[in-house]
């Protein structure tokens, strides 16, 4: 369903074997290394910088240097437009998505056509990490979306060989986990309130990271206090009924808590997705359950 | 808090540094490897295992068995008491725990003492995979437990010597992911009586692991039959105001629920924590939505 522009007129280079104790064989194909043509805020770019900064040996920096190289050759890009399911539940999982640019939900349904929102995504996310031998949910385009693809077999085979790699799938599992059982929290013991302002200040922290979110209520040094947030304006990225499938309630209860935070003050509204804060302390507080 | 029983009178050797393509050094300590006394199902056991049945080149398969024989000597063994909170929110973050034997219980708090319980561990399962520089949850025994602890700095050292290591624990976060997305769906979309009834099989799953789980209802060649589950007895592992608190729900609702499905012959009850399935099919419908 989605369009693909594959970066390769011929089948990518076979990739080399995992590392087995033996410096990985360079295996370029014929796809000059600057095929994301920079634009693509793509895993590679990212480990890529890594690699050259970490202090390994030299002949393995080189080794791994040499095999993100390939990783940008085996790597396709697609590109989703607004609306698109990109992935459904019960395919077989063959792919890895990174986002590039743009945002995706992730979500389930019963079978009864009850939806939650189980995720939402920007750029540098990681689609599939959870999926087994099929993909356990489905992915839909917030709007046009670009996406780095990679099959799941190369992935592995590309994770054994480069440890650096192996390691930030990880620490991308273990941040979605963290971020996952937030979220229990909210779905289970937050009120309508509770949830709304959470969603509101997620939506801001997600458009500008200097801002505080309530998921992790610690302020780093880099963070501005939450009274600076007064007068600004979040663009929320989804209609009334994607927010009620996150926040686990109906469409009405998100419609009504949207006014009662109008009537009374804590934020102002132009239009059906921008919102500005008015009162930022006081959605602070109701968000981390301290009203 | 909880009695740590050290497998080590003088403090463990130092651990090698991260396998940079030589061969990893053997550095073992004074105390056997049967240090665990074959007890404990931990987590070496099964890397040995795996590590002896992979087909690596001998002299890395050898490598890495030292460095589990290693990873042994620096686990601690520590005995928690039921009801001991051994974990706590905000903690530094210096461990990594794996359950021995056991269930513990995982959960988070609101400033006004809400509780939502975000796991149920038993035996094999990682404790500390979400956690960032501070733990972000409560741990807590829900009988005697057994733990192996291993410092993070080690654990992470390991990782880097032992690739199956960190494809493990790569798999484990992954797999934690995947069951807490199934418990965003459960706590934003289900009913009380299907969080219920989701919540008696996966204590029956749990208990016997050839009982299909309404989780993953896609029936492997090796799970019973559903119809199969009638007559069998399972044992809750914790008391209503738990149960309420991993679903989401108030202690009346959860006991007016159990009430209900005994008086529609769904299950039969045996004092406080006893329940015979007796209608599994019609649990299983509604656990899954299809009712």
């Amino acid at each position: 369903m989605a369009t693909v522009a594959p970066s390769l007129e011929e089948p990518p280079p076979p990739l080399p074997s995992p590392d087995q104790g033996q410096p990985p064989t360079p295996c370029l194909g014929k796809v000059g290394f600057d095929c994301c043509a920079g634009r693509l805020r793509c895993l590679w770019h990212g480990l890529q910088r890594q690699a050259n900064l970490t202090e390994l040996p030299s002949q393995q920096a080189v080794g791994q240097t040499r095999l993100l190289q390939e990783a940008h050759h085996i790597t396709e890009h697609v590109q989703v437009a607004a609306g698109q399911c990109f992935i459904e539940a019960s395919e077989k999982a063959r792919h890895y998505h990174v986002v590039a640019s743009g945002r995706v939900k992730l979500y389930r349904s019963l079978p009864d056509g009850r939806r939650q929102i189980t995720a939402l995504l920007g750029a540098g996310d990681f689609i599939g990490l959870s999926a087994g031998e099929n993909y356990n949910f489905n992915a839909e385009a917030l709007g046009p979306v670009s996406l780095c693809r990679l099959g799941r077999g190369d992935m592995e085979c590309l994770a054994q060989a480069i440890p650096l790699l192996a390691r930030r799938l990880r620490q991308e599992a273990c941040r979605e986990l963290a971020h996952s059982q937030d979220r229990l929290v909210l779905l289970g013991r937050k009120t309508a309130r509770e949830r709304v302002s959470t969603f509101l200040l997620e939506c801001l922290h997600a458009q500008d990271r200097t801002c505080p979110s309530p998921m992790h209520p610690v302020r780093e040094w880099s963070m501005r206090p939450v009274d600076n947030l007064a007068g600004l304006m979040v663009t929320l990225w989804m209609p009334r009924t994607d927010i009620a499938d996150y926040l686990g309630l109906t469409v009405e209860t998100v419609s009504r808590t949207f006014s009662a935070f109008r009537q009374e003050g804590l934020i102002s509204l132009q239009g059906a997705c921008r919102v500005t804060f008015l009162q930022p302390r006081q959605l602070m507080e109701l968000a981390t359950g301290h009203q």
